[in-house]
């Protein structure tokens, strides 16, 4: 067997660690005879790993008492109705920062059910910053203020937590959470699709602030966020492998140190890449230096032939899926918790022998 | 490692073989270097993998080419209203079977969005039968007519399609879809969630004719069959890993023979558990007979003491999860495909050894 190093943006690679746990208990879990893909919801074992999940998740993003974490379907795309369906209860207003695809997604989807105010936007260039933003730019007069934390497509990230006037804060981290130190009481909820940071395809997170549950009556009962609050993510069958998947992440992240520490070892990671970029003197980096993300790092080398030549014998050297998005071009290496320092020496050693060759 | 017998209603055993292929290739599939958990849902290799999901499940249920199968998430619960949601487009009024707690909350769902008539009930009699229907019970100014084909709780199942005047048939095949041949052309849509003869929890399947598609404007994005009819259930990021176990369990299937191979060990599990059920002079099945479910069998033996007593010896003897829903109470063997004829043998002999001990 031999395990590529894998820069997909998403379903994206996981800690060796985790596999391999899984892998074992694959048809037992823990003596109790079975995997836990065939486990009843209610039983006791499966209540242990969805508590273990919960409870890790809290210890690692320091989640107070007054926030609920449910574990959800559906992707960040269905939250981009349930946000609007459930939040806008009293001046069917919300504000949305307009800084990518899944921005304008999230846009879209909150027309459907009040009015959105785009307050800012880096749709002029190609989303390659973050737009400066200022309380004033968010008017009392709305239920809500809308980020995308971290721009999975373009490569930006929000280094600062918007000033929103006391309205609360609502931001999608999809491709960010778990990556760094979060003050979660700065929001009213952050969601995010799991198969970046946290474990596979098919769950989703939110974290909510109790005072944004049930203020909205007739919402259909899988979108309210009262129905999984009251029901502790329980009110149908959860997906229960793939909680169970982000439970071993949960734990992994824990005995390395914690967010504070993976930070550390992330910003270690986009330091060695984004420095090879700069002085590389061959390849380009197209984010805005100071809204660099630390997950998602867009590059171009100017030439679309070269690039796709760059695409095909990097992943015949084992770094695969390194093709920018198309919006973008070039390319594009996502380096999540789960890509080891290894990973990004050995591809930045791999740029090099390429830029000797082709420059 | 010793494997029990697992009889949960749901999530529900899987074929060992099925587990066994997702563990050795747990860390590598097929030599990607990678888990399919770890796969851009966009890779090549990805859209193998649910290419011959698809393929392979429109071989086991013959479905034809004017359907449409989709690869969703949410459980049948958000089925509940996206049928409604999709569906209620000329006379925003259905007509509903109801045969137990889900066709309820099916019910329940559907008032939201239109008229509902409860053609025919079983609550009389805690829903221990099928209602017998005929077609003047379906009126014409009906957009759909609802049904839920097994009843997990009440261990009953419709033996014949109802006949519904020309009005598309929409059922919930949750707990029986895969359990034997059907005639998919009699249905408008077929749904269910995976966790009982498909897959993990966490994947919902969606068989739907083509022109029940589309008919309603200013559907949510991701509660609209046309989003995900239109792009091939990848909209967004679909619960891949799911997918793929739901694709082994499909290729279990066909390697066994189809549906009707799968129908005849169904059967013959069956007739080995009411036979003996109706033998014993100690243990009774509740539901009616000809209405009897060939998936989940509830009995009891009418001493609330004897059958926690049961209960208790069972899970230590390795027959686990036969406790009744609290509705029917006494027990329940939930006894799926993943379940083997040798299951349901040593069972017996467990109830009669039991029996002897206690009667």
């Amino acid at each position: 067997m031999s395990r590529v190093y894998n820069f997909s943006a998403g379903p994206a690679c996981l800690p060796v660690e985790v596999l391999q746990k899984a892998q074992e208990q694959m048809l037992d879990y823990q003596g109790t005879g079975m995997s836990v893909m065939e486990m009843s919801h209610r039983s006791k074992a499966y209540e242990e790993i969805i508590g273990a999940a919960e409870s890790n998740l809290r210890k690692l993003m320091n989640i107070p008492e007054n926030y609920k974490v449910l574990f959800l379907q559906g992707g960040a795309s269905l939250q981009f109705a349930m946000v609007p369906m459930n939040l806008l209860s009293k001046h069917k207003k919300a504000h949305y920062v307009n800084t990518g695809l899944w921005s304008k997604k999230a846009i879209k989807e909150a027309k459907r059910f009040g009015e959105v105010n785009v307050a800012a936007s880096s749709e002029d260039q190609t989303f390659s910053y973050i737009p400066k933003l200022s309380a004033d730019m968010f008017t009392p007069d709305a239920d809500y203020v809308h980020i995308t934390t971290n721009n999975t497509i373009y490569g930006t990230k929000f280094k600062e937590i918007p000033e929103t006037n006391g309205i609360p804060l609502v931001t999608d981290m999809s491709s960010c959470i778990l990556s760094e130190e979060v003050d979660v009481s700065k929001y009213g909820i952050i969601y995010a699709g799991a198969q970046k940071n946290i474990g596979p395809a098919g769950l989703t997170i939110v974290i909510i602030r109790d005072d944004l549950i049930g203020n909205v009556a007739e919402i259909p009962t899988m979108l309210d966020y009262k129905t999984h609050a009251d029901a502790g993510s329980m009110f149908n069958t959860p997906p229960t492998y793939a909680i169970y998947i982000a439970g071993l992440v949960f734990e992994w992240l824990l005995d390395l140190g914690g967010l504070g520490e993976i930070q550390k070892v992330n910003e270690r990671k986009a330091a060695i890449l984004y420095d090879y970029l700069d002085n590389s003197g061959f390849y380009k980096g197209t984010a805005r230096r100071e809204d660099r993300s630390l997950m998602n790092v867009p590059f171009v080398i100017g030439d679309p032939e070269m690039e796709k030549k760059f695409v095909a014998e990097a992943a015949a050297a084992g770094f695969v899926n390194l093709k920018g998005h198309r919006t973008v071009g070039g390319m594009r290496a996502s380096i999540y918790n789960a890509m080891p320092v290894e990973g990004i020496e050995k591809l930045t050693a791999f740029m090099e022998a390429f830029k000797k060759n082709n420059a």
